[in-house]
């Protein structure tokens, strides 16, 4: 048995989510920490950027730009083992993410509601012991697929790097994502230089992407200056399964979740006694330490495991059910950043399709995954051919029940224009068609 | 003449926009001040919610509920023009906005990407000296054509209410627009009970609408707890116009944007002198105290009008162009919260269609006006029909490269049951087909 912690619980019919399974980041702490940085970015740009990179990734790096040609002679230098499996995550989120683009445009009547694309995104990728190449991936190619002009990638520096301080494998990856620009800076400084502009770092207008909870602090603090996706927390991994799961399937899907740092949650949620111990025992015997929480928790039946996998509303939700029960949890609505039906989830994080980017602490409730929406942007585009009395009029009377005097006036004139030029009741024929 | 400032620029064909028209509100101030709020409404609920409100609004609500029975009481009391009003305004609105609902999901090979609505929505509308019942048609009546299943609306209270602390307009609003409930609270304890849930006012996943700073601060601290759709500063007005433009019409437009309040800004960009002195000369005629800042820009022609109106962004961009330059912009891509041809801006506040719960600040460069898009959740269900060798090995791959363990064995795994059931190869073919 492993040093990780395996939990079982069991929840009676009706009854609430346990509280420990109701994560989330207290994001506020950090806020403060990174304010100081995100100020200080804002005002003196690069040079204040080059200083935190120094203190915090121990890297001078005067100049963080590396352009389109220095990836793609990454992407050449890599083996060809890599390049191919590069090849086929991209190929997979391109299957996805193109395919979900909408209409570029709905017409109603006196209005166009257009989704034009962000026009200039930045992604953040976390660097850390190990590069994370399919992050670059997962938020680069949505991007490109909703049409954003300029894509680029920050991501921290790392020592010894030489020339380029940054992985080719990175690099690579943001070759093959078709991002335009990689600049290695990392951290509150990225999402701030991003945020602002900082010397060779230009301003986005939106910036995406995973990170530590201060890069996350520092999205919130910018997210009045620069569109962000989401605050993204630790990891989390809900499963539902009956007695069709096969139990090692369903552990190993726990543990690969878990290996994503000790913050990380897996929880199995089955009304199958059976399923739970035998998850429950090669959980201990795989376990390790460094692992994140492991939870098993046995439910009334399998609609009392879904509703409560839908109370957690986790960052993952993957289903190992049976015919009838898998369809009618497919059609309904459950609360998670994905939804898989027999999916390993760490097939989701490199090559399935939808973005690994997905919600976390029940995020789940009020958005989903990175996709091509976070990069567009619903304008309504309106003409004046619905302009007529019995909108102006009624106007008028909310504009003076609201004390809005000039409002009004600026009504009153456009409708005796109307009346001037023989169109006022062109449309709705005034206060008696209502 | 006024005490109004009306001020005359002009910019050379190339210049940047006007440093004093890039506006945007440093929250990061409010931020400290509301942090004891949101924390305090978190940590002690209701309690707190009753002391903030007895001391920032004067009233002592001990139950803020405004069940639906009551709304509907309220709307039965009005006057009948002003019942006509709203449902007018309410109308239009529906018409836009159930019109522009897409199409609940996508199918794509091995995927649904499924638009699910946000299950319960909390709309602010601020209070102030006179009640906003637009505000309350422009945020719910949005949320209501996305499916919302629960829409409740928040709003201070004021003194000298009687029993239902609340004016009778808005909640009449309320009923027109069809909300579910009103809570007589304002504020960022608003905001935060929202947020968390405090007693009687149930916790919702997504908090909508304008409000005053401290109320926008309040957003962005909760924003890693609920869903937020944008941090709203003063209100914003850009025209370009050409020299078939009605000067008078010009004018009475910035006036209505301009009595918004002292921060507000209303901008006229153009390529004629000739409209521009005379918009000018009206704006300083008819301009009173209290209003916000008025601009004329003088630019080299139309063209370069709307370079810079693209570039401030605003919250309103509305176009009094002649034929040709007209349809042009209509097809362009121009960063405003919405894009009017020759509609009087007072008309979007009331009763157009689109809502009037616009992006700020500049924000139009990433996200557009309040839409059925910010109460849609597109959330990928997958299913396994694409699990396959050459997905699962390329995963393998790159989870190997990323340095995760368990990873690459859960998808082998899955790969070695593949191979038993002799399906591994169903999709894509392996390695060789890329």
């Amino acid at each position: 048995m492993g040093d990780a912690a395996v939990r079982l619980l069991e929840v009676g019919r009706g009854e609430p989510l346990p509280g420990e399974l109701r994560r989330r980041v207290d994001l506020l702490h950090y806020v403060e920490k990174v304010k100081p940085i995100v100020e200080d970015v804002r005002r003196r740009g690069y040079e204040a950027v080059r200083e935190y990179t120094l203190r915090f990734d121990g890297v001078d790096v005067e100049d963080p730009r590396v352009p389109r040609e220095v990836l793609e002679e990454a992407y050449a230098a890599l083996p060809e083992r890599l390049r191919w499996a590069l090849r086929v995550a991209a190929s997979a989120l391109r299957r996805f993410h193109y395919s979900t683009r909408p209409p570029s445009e709905t017409w109603v009547p006196g209005a166009r509601l257009r989704l034009l694309p962000v026009r200039r995104v930045g992604a953040y990728a976390p660097g850390g012991a190990h590069p994370y190449p399919s992050t670059v991936l997962h938020t680069v190619i949505p991007a490109r697929a909703a049409g954003a002009g300029r894509v680029v990638v920050a991501t921290p520096p790392r020592r010894g790097g030489g020339d380029v301080p940054v992985s080719g494998l990175m690099l690579a990856a943001a070759y093959v994502a078709g991002a335009d620009m990689v600049y290695a800076v990392g951290g509150a400084q990225a999402v701030a230089a991003l945020a602002y502009g900082a010397g060779p770092v230009e301003r986005v207008d939106k910036v995406v992407g995973p990170g530590n909870p201060y890069v996350q602090a520092a999205k919130l603090l910018v997210s009045g200056d620069v569109g962000v996706d989401m605050v993204a927390g630790p990891t989390e991994l809900a499963v539902v399964a009956d007695e069709s799961a096969e139990a090692e399937a369903v552990a190993l899907d726990m543990l690969a979740e878990a290996e994503h740092g000790p913050l990380s949650v897996a929880a199995l949620f089955t009304g199958s006694r059976r399923l739970a111990e035998e998850v429950a025992a090669l959980l201990e015997k795989r376990a390790v330490g460094g692992l994140g929480m492991l939870y098993v928790v046995v439910a009334a039946d399998t609609g009392e495991a879904l509703r409560l996998a839908d109370e957690m509303a986790a960052e993952h939700l993957v289903l190992y059910l049976g015919g009838e029960l898998r369809e009618e949890a497919l059609r309904g609505d459950l609360a998670a950043g994905v939804v898989a039906a027999g999916v390993p989830p760490a097939l989701l994080d490199y090559a399935y399709g939808p973005s690994h980017v997905l919600p976390t602490g029940g995020a789940a409730r009020w958005r989903g995954g990175l996709c091509v929406y976070d990069f567009l942007r619903p304008i309504a585009y309106v003409d004046d051919s619905l302009v007529g009395r019995e909108l102006l009029e009624a106007s008028i009377v909310l504009a003076e029940a609201e004390g809005f005097g000039f409002h009004a006036e600026s009504l009153r004139h456009r409708l005796r224009r109307l009346e001037e030029s023989g169109e006022a009741g062109e449309e709705g024929g005034g206060r008696d068609g209502v």
